[in-house]
């Protein structure tokens, strides 16, 4: 085959450097339709690219309402016209997801657990390639618990890491296990960490995020339905975490991470540590205060979003 | 210890033979206020016994829609005073999880996937011990996969089993795996059975189910953004998951019956099947075909509700 030689391919050069979402499923270009179920969505009943195209930033989250608030605040924060009150959602024939599309910015829910952002990340590369986006970025924002950090502490992830602080991710595939890795994109949560500077609103970091299965008793709660260990050994698993870079917990980041480097995507995930596990396993600050740390991903998201767009120079 | 003579215990003897909901958490009574974070209720704000002391049946499912629907069904089949168009979402503080009361029925949503579903499950378990519930039955009531089925069949769960169809659930506490028993309570399986004899509306059957923790590449679906097997292989997967005994595939029945089990709680699963997998991977069947589908476990367990309450002899 004779050598791409980027000088020479004109109009065509764009299309070449551009970064396009990479599906790795021979059989999906060969279907004649596409249902995504979980979105209420199609390729035959709705133009994906034309809705869809221009989409440079996609930012997740496990709660429906924190996602719409979101595509409201993005929406004042780029001062787009129209009334951000009014921001319609997408997936409305269903209520497995909530979708809000603002300017080039997509924001949809994924609910809670590996299972449940699994299926809306495959239907979301799916709806990218389909749009025939490029050069997105891909931002989950979350709430989690914190490892040795005050509440309130937010963490840009540098890898996430299983039960066992390994940067991989377990998938089952026809009844076999294969392994994924979970490494972020550095270029991306560098970024974000400056933003953080720029803003000298809230304490950032960059660390490992430990992902698990359950809320309990595999994040070491002593307040489950179930708890069959003492609390001296919590603190010993809690001590080994910290030691292995862990910085916080949640319950998506290493499928998230998997799914996003197979296919190309530039990934981060940025979130506000609600408690530190050291002290406790109830959540139990006031509302308006937790109402106030989890606005503290977007603030940071949005700056990061207004920055490349030359919104802030 | 002398043995306990049941003739002899008055009063106490109904209290003896009464099966309350066992917390296996020694922490937890000590415990000054239990905050139920993802329902958005707490010992302390509400008084549990009060709200739900006389629940007997609890109907969980995925899609907070289909469960808000089915609080309202129920209301009607149940002949309660009021309009069952205004039952109240007692998580409205949330939007994690719904949660309808109706008589001795509560109905609430558990999202997709075993870690969503298990969150819900410990506050569950936990909100009923607060409230000394007793004698109470769990019914999850959900959408699947088919395996040899036509669409439409109703499948109330034999054994819930996992990906190598085992009927075991494998736990992480504190970084160590520890394998849980999945087998769920024959005689309200067989009840549920006799229901649907009785009703002869739609094809119901007793099979086992097997959880998966993805809908796509672990259920061997061609359609996903990632695909690595050919279509030979899905069927190879599938022919033995029949010869298994498997008649539908869901994402949430391992962890649900292994928690029912620890907790003493009994349970069972119904779930109808939207399509055949061996035919393909798609749900394309019509909006209003699915709507009654999803209908289908909803009229079975209303009917085994009535019938354990007298209203059907």
């Amino acid at each position: 085959m004779a050598p791409i030689i980027l000088d020479h391919m004109g109009n065509d050069q764009n299309e070449y450097i551009k970064q396009h979402v990479q599906v790795k499923n021979p059989y999906l270009d060969t279907m004649e339709e596409d249902i995504l179920y979980h979105f209420s969505l199609s390729t035959k009943t709705h133009n994906l690219p034309e809705m869809f195209g221009d989409i440079k930033f996609v930012c997740v989250g496990g709660s429906a309402n924190r996602m719409k608030a979101f595509a409201q605040f993005i929406h004042q924060e780029l001062e787009l016209p129209g009334n951000p009150e009014e921001v319609r959602d997408i997936c409305e024939g269903t209520d497995r997801y909530c979708m809000y599309k603002v300017g080039p910015v997509l924001s949809l829910s994924h609910g809670m657990g590996v299972p449940s952002i699994s299926i809306m990340l495959h239907e979301l590369i799916k709806l990218l390639h389909h749009a025939q986006c490029s050069d997105v970025v891909l931002i989950r924002l979350g709430t989690s618990g914190g490892v040795g950090l005050a509440p309130g502490t937010v963490v840009v992830t540098n890898k996430a890491v299983d039960y066992s602080f390994l940067p991989q991710f377990e998938q089952v595939v026809l009844g076999k296990v294969i392994t994924r890795s979970t490494e972020l994109d550095e270029g991306v949560a560098n970024e974000l960490l400056q933003c953080s500077a720029e803003l000298q609103s809230f304490p950032t970091m960059i660390g490992n995020t430990m992902c698990t299965h359950d809320f309990y008793e595999g994040q070491g709660r002593l307040d489950g339905a179930l708890c069959s260990f003492s609390h001296e050994e919590k603190l010993e698993y809690l001590r080994k975490a910290y030691e292995a870079g862990v910085r916080n917990i949640e319950m998506e980041s290493t499928v998230f991470a998997a799914m996003c480097r197979v296919c190309g995507v530039k990934a981060a995930v940025v979130c506000v540590a609600l408690l530190n596990r050291f002290d406790g396993d109830q959540i139990t600050s006031p509302h308006d205060v937790l109402v106030e740390y989890q606005q503290r991903p977007q603030v940071l998201v949005s700056h990061f979003i207004k920055k490349r767009l030359g919104h802030i120079v």
